[in-house]
């Protein structure tokens, strides 16, 4: 039984690998387990097929035999659990992991979703130049915390897991944005995730499919 | 050795259960465990005691013999592991559960803190009262889906589970705003979860604190 997961048909983001199915491609890869995908277009993923599946009509979803996933938090703790490479066999040390992987998405990962809100949504709003820097100042405020955890550690919390997989996907959100300059340990956490041969795979293969999809158009 | 959790010495919301300790009680008090808390002072957040226990200076953490953790949603998924009452036996139905959690605290908490951080730190900006209905209309895409998916069932996936204390947590934040009178389903689920005597026993708790304090001061 082969692996399914969901993916943007041609990702908003022009194959960066900043859609989620990244994150899920990625722990796939760090696990070994081999995985097709099913493109999905914007019609397609508001159809209810695909709202069976993820009741907010977004990627990736994860289908493997009778279980259906969504929620890539949830699809990367799933494959964490049964497979090895994604947690620490030392019980204490699963539950810290799984505490980053929180952290990312619930504590890092909104301010950096608002600020992209703004430039998505709200970027010919009167207010967006006056108040893009408050939104900033946010994210600024839990890089400066992350950044003061980390200090000069390779990892969050020993060795390579499934948070730091969340959390270097939460910040390559960053990446163009060049905030990630003031914080220099930041920065190299980010590029020591790029550099694991599973995120390389992953961001390749997601950008396959974008290169594809531009093939098809011309 | 008992467990313990931090909590605010003084809520910032006035004892209503909005806090994130309420939960972790929550959860404390579905599996039937007993815990200690200790209030902290916002001073006292911001020391390296406690950054060291949580590094984004917040509540609640939860410290139980060796193991200490942050992070509400890993604090009640560890809970749910070790003990019987937040999680279905079955495999399949677990995962489930867990996506639930996720998407509580990943999908529709985030436009739900938006609207919070709008009214606690943009009151006052020029933009506060033009930019509002945006962003409570992010709100309501949210809740519409959500309502959808739970059309007329108790629970979102089968029995009670942490994936419905977490989102009746993110739900109980909108509960003064109205915003939940347009789905009744949504407001009865709430409900369900209010009801529950565990969830009782962790807002009389919650409230306590700040009654005590309240004596304390006058």
């Amino acid at each position: 039984m082969t692996i399914i997961i969901t993916a943007f048909e041609r990702s908003p983001d022009g194959g960066r690998g900043l859609a989620r199915d990244t994150r899920v491609r990625w722990a796939l890869e760090e696990v070994g387990q081999p995985y097709d995908v099913r493109p999905m277009s914007f019609a397609a993923m508001k159809e209810p097929t695909h709202l069976a599946r993820q009741p907010f009509g977004q990627i990736p979803t994860f289908e493997d035999g009778d279980l259906v996933l969504f929620e890539t938090g949830a699809i990367v703790l799933h494959l964490a659990g049964r497979h090895a490479g994604l947690l620490p066999d030392d019980a204490n040390a699963r539950a810290r992991a799984i505490a980053w992987m929180f952290a990312a998405v619930n504590t890092v990962e909104p301010p950096i979703l608002e600020r992209e809100t703004a430039r998505l949504l709200e970027r010919d709003a009167s207010w967006y130049e006056q108040r893009l820097p408050h939104v900033e100042g946010r994210v600024r405020h839990r890089l400066k915390q992350l950044s003061e955890r980390l200090a000069d550690a390779d990892w969050l919390d020993g060795a390579f897991s499934a948070g730091d997989l969340m959390m270097v996907s939460v910040l390559l959100r960053l990446k163009s944005s060049g905030m990630l300059d003031d914080y220099p340990n930041l920065a190299a956490y980010l590029a020591r995730g790029e550099a694991r041969p599973a995120y390389r795979r992953a961001f390749a293969a997601q950008r396959a499919i974008f290169t594809t999809a531009q093939k098809t158009e011309i």
